[in-house]
């Protein structure tokens, strides 16, 4: 494995790569199995692997943690080679940013649901830092895991409407056996949040039973999860939302895609989980 | 040549190119001697040429002329047809812009002077079509004229900025014998006021005698060149501008490479040109 950490090394191997099909993980680093997932699929489909890392400022808030956003390089780079990336980006803050950016993308359509409502400027961030990267790698193939279900459907914008020679590819969430979806954040739950946690996934497939059903108004759909991780789980409910998939927009009867999300504020972790179903509940696993 | 209107068959056409190198001329259309210099220079330096014709509504203000903006496709494939040009990429509306755009690309730098600063959002529009044309048609190298020289700053930026593998090339401005930049725009010139236009490039051939001179400060200039204008033409000044290039920064002192650039009203017709300098007045005739 070759880690790079120059945009024209970088630019370099992409273009001595000619005919060979690149799949490419961009990452935040402090890589985990989600990650690993999304990096063994890529070599299965690819002739070969990049995953970048790159902790982005432009899409922290000013009250957020990029600074203490957790960093590891030496385990990563082992993770990454085990998992069998062939080259890891690794470019530093003024390699992406040499000086302010002049030119900005902005993402104005399926940012103000999910999480993206309490994280203004969030997505433009993503979006410029991806638009750098494909740029950059010139990717044939690019893998999002599903657990970001916003990032997946706003990374899909990003490359239909701006037609991006790139395929997006959304993969399972990778969860505990007990359903819960994994997450750095999870060693943060107490012994009997843990317990609690499960109901997330629980709620969420009790939503898709509904929805199989022949339950077609969202309402009750959003009130029985609600009600149910209100019962089972001692976290604040930070949103339950069932919308289309991926445009992201309420809807008033499934007949469409959908995405049922739900965020829970437990003690020292906020977690998210996701499900997506076809219109008949049948569910969705990669896209 | 080949008339192509689908993106799909357009990136088809590019995936078959393989390792030839393509060349790019965006445009909108109208083609005249400014446009054709640039295919035939690009037929120089590369395996194919793609020409795109495509008036994007997104570059025009809500008083401008996207509408009356003239339109000649059958006289374009003759004219791209003798130049040389290998495939001519002419999308309809629809096909580029087939819902409301979600993402947009902002530019934050060398828009507010020149002729930027009474087209807000123009550049915005244009580097949003220029993106998904780049993304479409994947080209080695694309080719601007500088006599539209804010425009080649903003590509410029674009590329820089954002990573594309792309390299820009300006090229110069065409010119008739007398030294007026050619435009579409010159016939709705009077007699009279044909004669004076050729105070503009002379203005600027003046100017340009003066840095050679040693003068440094760029108020000197400016106010020479203005007085040159007022006295020499009838037409009404909308601004002489001294400024570094590409960057398009204001500057107190010249100790870099500036472009000296000039806009004037007459009747019927607002005439622009600029020249580009290197710090001791070397002229730059090609970026």
């Amino acid at each position: 494995m070759k880690i790079i950490r120059t945009i024209n090394e970088m630019k370099q191997i992409v273009n001595e790569a000619n005919n060979k099909t690149i799949g490419f993980v961009p990452t935040m680093g402090f890589l985990h199995e989600g990650h690993l997932s999304l990096v063994k699929e890529a070599k299965k489909e690819n002739d070969f692997v990049v995953t970048s890392i790159f902790v982005n400022p432009l899409q922290f808030g000013p009250n957020e943690d990029f600074d203490e956003y957790p960093r590891d390089e030496e385990q990563d780079a082992n993770h990454a080679k085990q998992a069998g990336v062939d080259v890891l980006f690794i470019p530093a803050m003024e390699e992406m940013y040499p000086k302010k950016m002049g030119i900005k993308i902005i993402v104005e359509e399926g940012t103000d649901v999910l999480c993206g409502r309490s994280r203004p400027g969030h997505f433009d961030g993503v979006g410029t830092v991806l638009t750098k990267l494909f740029h950059i790698v010139q990717p044939n193939n690019t893998y999002f895991g599903l657990k970001d279900a916003q990032q997946y459907a706003v990374v899909h914008h990003l490359i239909e409407q701006l037609n991006f020679p790139v395929k997006i590819n959304g993969l399972p969430t990778v969860r505990e056996q007990d359903g819960l979806a994994k997450s750095s954040r999870n060693v943060y739950l107490s012994d009997i949040e843990r317990q609690e946690a499960i109901f997330l996934y629980e709620s969420l497939q009790y939503a898709q039973k509904r929805v199989v059903d022949g339950i077609e108004n969202p309402d009750i759909i959003i009130k029985e999860v609600t009600n149910m991780l209100q019962e089972k789980t001692s976290g604040k409910i930070d949103y339950v939302e069932l919308l289309s998939y991926p445009a992201l927009q309420q809807i008033s009867t499934i007949t469409e895609p959908i995405i049922i999300a739900i965020a829970v504020q437990f003690t020292q972790a906020r977690l998210i989980d996701n499900i997506l179903l076809q219109p008949n509940g049948t569910k969705i696993d990669r896209l």
